[in-house]
């Protein structure tokens, strides 16, 4: 089963307001709460990572999930289940690298178990000290489309890392030890007086998209020329790469800020890409790329 | 290494007040905030485990965890990986069975992720509620303590599992459906007006006072004739067994409740069970029980 169906299977069983964002906003206690996994040999391998990046990216994408939301990153706690292989300086350095995205979070607890593989899973809380918090369905026709950060960056550090590669840097870098956005969400989260669209791209900046249009009942329709890239990477690498931590916004298109522009919502369904409709359904969208590429 | 020693690694690491209990206070916020984990074949088997229970266990220790704080048990979020073998029912199952620990408590997010085997982390919330939340390191001198309900039921029940026995159905279902002591917690929490110690005895009931005594630079007597146990048990099991999550506390002696008295808080280091004082080392206390064992 894909993560996707197995999220509406929990949806539709906890009936919860709750579920489907990736925070959950808990307005009695003016927060937003997120809690995301990585495991090894699934997101990670200790071949190419070491436990300072590890800690990072374990730190990070979380961060990253509560900029999605607008609100401020504030705490975290990190469950660690770790094999006998681990040592002392492993967990010193995962921790001092999980402390050093942000000096405004401030990791408050956690645990650590034992276990036959290193999984880690890490729980965000964010302030929404007065801000406006944003929701995926929250994409009106008429908004813009805008985006944070390159990407395809990650896919192609992470293509470099399971070769051996570890130049050029900027990739390698942008895989292992992402910086969530928090300047982006910040500006979105203080200024809008209006409901928007937020999501970052760990799936892929064609997936968030697709999220945003599908909870909203709307299509999008972008430009690949006007999405930030390294222009040594292909634009399948760019709109699916994955894992940049990017953000990607649907606002008002009167609404004034300096981040480049990639699209519009318009009525309809699913991602009109360079003119060319994907159907509203994620799986098929990369069952379309796998297609073409056998072509 | 043990995870005590790596829970201190992690503590000079971060140079965090907030590291230590096992919830983390965040005053700003008038929450409690904890991360437990549960991974396949270290600490739960599916050969006697229905993904219901499972579910419903995951739920249970996280809230005990917000018990011991003394907080209101509020809001958890689930974080699932999940082998290929898993499938749709036991999604539902799980989850199932992990909302009907508490009408209160509401499961609001999380994550599925793959993986090799399962591992849940789950993270809970409670409200303090202008409740006073309890610190292990808050037994004074001339408390007494007290517990609540029997204690050594799980370790029977577990031991009882794997050899495939299914009954008396009480042990078995202490270990498979522990049931948080959220009326103990409570009790405590709204009518303290002093500070008091409490801790859930997940891992043991001497665990569980020696942690205290050490953390509070005191040392714990109890009389084990007053424990309350299933008189078929010997007294290691309910001593050490683990798993029960009872809570116990160290409260002002003229506190009126209706709680088994089982000891008291007297000045020294330790832990003096019947007479007998032991190391406050806790492996030195598993040793001499091993050693004891062996005569």
């Amino acid at each position: 089963m894909k993560e996707k169906e197995l999220i509406q299977i929990i949806k539709s069983t906890l009936n919860s307001e709750y579920i489907g964002d990736d925070c959950a906003y808990l307005k009695d206690l003016g927060i937003v709460i997120s809690q995301d996994s990585l495991v090894e040999d699934v997101h990670f391998s200790l071949d190419y990572t070491t436990p300072y990046q590890l800690g990072w990216k374990s730190a990070a994408v979380n961060i990253s999930d509560i900029c999605a939301s607008g609100a401020k990153p504030k705490y975290l706690t990190i469950s660690l289940s770790l094999p006998n292989k681990v040592n002392e300086s492993f967990v010193k350095e995962f921790y001092q690298g999980a402390k050093s995205v942000s000096n405004d979070v401030e990791i408050v607890g956690g645990d650590i178990t034992g276990s036959d593989k290193i999984y880690i899973s890490v729980c965000a809380i964010g302030l929404t000290n007065g801000r406006k918090i944003s929701s995926r369905s929250n994409a009106k026709v008429g908004y813009k489309v805008i985006v944070s950060g390159e990407h395809g960056n990650s896919a192609e550090g992470l293509r470099l890392l399971q070769k051996g590669i570890l130049t050029p840097e900027k990739f390698v870098r942008a895989h292992l030890m992402p910086v969530p956005q928090i300047d982006f969400s910040e500006y979105l989260a203080k200024n809008a007086d209006f409901d928007y669209a937020m999501m970052d791209t760990s799936d892929g900046l064609a997936d968030a998209l697709i999220q945003i249009a599908n909870s909203s009942g709307v299509a999008i329709k972008i430009d690949t020329s006007k999405i930030p890239h390294d222009t040594s990477l292909n634009m399948e690498t760019v709109l699916y790469g994955g894992e940049d931590y990017g953000l990607v916004a649907a606002i008002p298109s009167e609404f004034a800020c300096s981040y480049p522009v990639i699209g519009e919502v318009i009525a309809g369904a699913g991602l009109i890409i360079d003119g060319q409709k994907f159907v509203n359904i994620d799986n098929k969208l990369y069952n379309h790329f796998e297609e073409k590429n056998e072509n």
